[in-house]
């Protein structure tokens, strides 16, 4: 797991988090915040919040309160405990992109299915930057609707042992979650302890939680499981179309869920969400990558550290179609300032295409590039003595070359970043190899990944007890 | 021209500048700094200096009173006053590429003629995000070699109205870059008063300089031109393995050769340059966009704000071989760390491919974006009452959206940030316009502009003249 302990860079002046801090507590008390599960407004009525119909308006100290008894950090359990993930302080962990129904390889472009997932969670599995394969890596469309989360949870526990995201589709989906990190785990006392999943609860921003993700939030929230709350913001659409609004839109989002979670269990472990970026209001497609998403990651790591919060941000997000120069750029637009900002849980920090319609395979390849440059970025250098290397100096002198010094022969495997996909060939050699970009190696990188994947090991009988419950389930389900 | 005003984002603590400020005072005092020029080394044998041959015993203390000479900031003339650009402060002036002998347009790599380097003159001129068109953007290796930098510099006065960079081959060839400026500005004096070129004087690093750029350098410093001091750093060849022993060799001789244009000319502009990346130690190609030079741009801003001197960085810097996602992630990698390290003077901001070998139009666009978005993200946020547009809040309420509220409608053309080459078109539409990628999208764009290009108003008698100069020089010359 990474810790950045480099200097976060931050852009806000106090008079600006003073203003934006009156802003968001404007929004909860005079707006007021929906929430449209009546148990979730029983919860706030019983807390004695003012409410009207499924608005609850919330005293803004009120929701400080629970804030507060959340988590500044916690342990995100694997099965593997040498991959367990510690959420918050220094600490980045990185899981896989989400959500996106189509799946693209090469120049192929198609719906995805439950082998793309699989395949997804090898190369997860396989790359050490990737603390977890994420969740809904892409839509399995061949499986039924009604029972796709459970193979896709037995996939992540199974084809990797690292953290995995649950359902989050209906509160009986969580639940099928809960199940079966129960079952991987040794039982509910088990995963109560300290989380087994981490699960993405949206905001249908502006203001509004659905029934099925509170559903879903509640169950985790009971079981002591993780959520990130992230209200989903494409300003513009979701929300007005200045940064300042839409961060303080996004605190009341997310500060209004956290305090709900508080309420069902008091201390449950949390995460500030920020799905941040804007419409392209010409064509009203969303944009990624931007100029407004990277100021917004950095004000967004200021203000949750404000809140003593862990805090998510978005990853390698890009507009383009394919993997090409816009890919590439849009993707390290958002992932720099990531990294600036120091985000404690990056979801989409792998094989994110087409404003996440599309999980592509190249694509993931990239931005596992683009973790390790900037792993390697973000770890301080050491300045002593030794690393002055006087001794070199004095051994070359004037107008010589370092290539054969002692100082470099000693370090030369090692004291360089070494690529996994760049490419410094010269044209010629490059030429004689098939003139090959980045995108196509990267092809043959995954492919690459895929084959020599091996299966961590499992118990036999704790994998026949999960697909025991998969198989009991789907009937259930009446698939 | 673009004024920085976010945060440095500095990573050096005082404990390590101190480490560092021991280490270049130890290689100048105790190794000394090679010039291979007579004039130098009696340049500094007058002030007192140590020398054994062409080798000079520095005093630190020596070196900073004639640094102390060079002003902290200084305007760089252009013909066109409202082009001049301010070196120093927070201000962020960006130049083409600068150096290559091949040319790339598509699928086509051959060598530089003279037609390309007035195309990327044009292509400067036309967008604003570059404040100069560079100097030897590509190498017109159609022309002959003793007179080719005639022709340069005369497409650089007379395509672009904007500053320029000058020929540094030779003291002849620098003599004649300020001749020609005399003509373009109206003699000596109105070039003295403010520099009306600025030249890259290259170090032969490790520790020596040589005869020709030193010459040029003389030149440039009597004429009161700004040169750029640039020790040329890549890591395991002209330096050692470590980052803080490139920086001690940088410092050692930038401010060597800083000093020594104090003692041909106290008071001459100068800029603290940065050219530093690493080594492939596998395959002895040079690495761009690496880890190592993100950091060590970090740091360079850092120590020349130390040393009170306007610094110069790389820019779109890349090893591949194509307009590919490595390009494009290595240039962000680049240039993201450019902007929060605060660079002065951007060389290569623009069209920079193949390590340097090569001119790219493609790369050109590509890079443009870069630049635009970035220029866009380094803008500091305005924050305060209206900026939170409660009113939309209030409008568009709980579940709604934005697209239509009246906040949004007042500001939709101007509100966010409006790419040139980004695409966010719907996948079926994309489809239908020919699935064209970023490159082949810039393929377009540079062609449009150059087709669009007009050039700025000259005088004609200015013009005249500086052509009769390019020719009877040229004759001179013997070409």
């Amino acid at each position: 797991m990474f810790r950045n302990t480099m200097p976060r860079y931050e852009i806000l002046s106090e008079d600006a988090m003073d203003t934006l801090d009156r802003g968001w507590r404007r929004i909860v008390s005079e707006i007021g915040v929906e929430f449209i599960l009546p148990e979730a407004v029983e919860l706030f009525k019983a807390a004695g919040c003012k409410t009207q119909d499924a608005i609850v308006f919330l005293d803004p100290d009120f929701v400080l309160e629970q804030v507060a008894k959340a988590p500044r950090e916690f342990e995100l359990q694997a099965r593997n405990p040498e991959r367990s993930a510690h959420i918050g302080g220094q600490n980045m962990v990185f899981s896989g992109v989400y959500g996106p129904p189509f799946v693209r390889a090469g120049d192929e472009r198609r719906e995805a299915t439950m082998a793309d997932f699989e395949r997804f969670v090898m190369l997860s599995q396989a790359f050490p930057q990737l603390d977890s394969p994420g969740g809904t890596i892409c839509e399995p469309n061949d499986r039924p609707l009604d029972s796709r989360h459970l193979d896709m949870v037995f996939a992540l526990q199974t084809l990797s042992d690292k953290p995995y995201m649950g359902s989050v589709t209906s509160g009986p989906n969580a639940a099928d979650t809960i199940a079966m990190s129960e079952i991987l785990f040794g039982g509910r006392e088990a995963i109560e302890r300290s989380p087994a999943s981490i699960s993405l609860i949206n905001v249908n921003s502006p203001l509004r939680f659905d029934d099925r993700m509170l559903a879903a939030m509640f169950e985790y929230n009971r079981a002591n499981q993780a959520v990130i709350i992230t209200p989903f913001l494409l300003m513009g659409a979701m929300s007005p179309v200045t940064v300042p609004a839409t961060l303080v839109q996004q605190m009341a989002e997310a500060l209004a869920g956290i305090a709900l979670a508080q309420l069902v269990r008091p201390g449950c472990p949390v995460v500030f969400g920020s799905f941040l970026s804007n419409t392209d209001l010409q064509s009203g497609s969303p944009s990624f990558g931007t100029p407004e998403s990277a100021i917004g990651l950095l004000c967004t790591g200021q203000i949750a550290r404000r809140f003593g919060l862990p805090w998510r941000s978005g990853g390698g997000l890009t507009s383009s179609q394919t993997v090409d120069a816009q890919a590439a750029y849009e993707a390290l637009m958002t992932m720099l300032p990531t990294f600036l900002a120091g985000a404690n849980y990056v979801m989409h920090a792998a094989g994110w295409l087409e404003s996440g319609l599309v999980s592509c395979y190249e694509k993931f390849i990239v931005d596992i590039e683009i973790l390790r440059m900037l792993q390697e970025e973000f770890t301080p250098l050491e300045i002593d003595e030794a690393s002055l290397a006087y001794g070199a100096h004095q051994e070359v002198g004037q107008g010589g070359h370092f290539l054969g010094a002692e100082h470099t022969l000693e370090r030369f495997r090692t004291c360089f970043y070494r690529p996994l996909l760049s490419s410094t060939e010269n044209f010629e050699r490059w030429k004689s190899k098939g003139s090959r970009d980045a995108t196509e190696r990267a092809g043959e990188i995954w492919r690459k990944t895929v084959e020599e994947y091996e299966p961590p090991a499992l118990d036999p009988a704790v994998r026949e007890q999960l697909k025991e419950y998969v198989d009991r389930r789907r009937i259930e389900l009446g698939d």
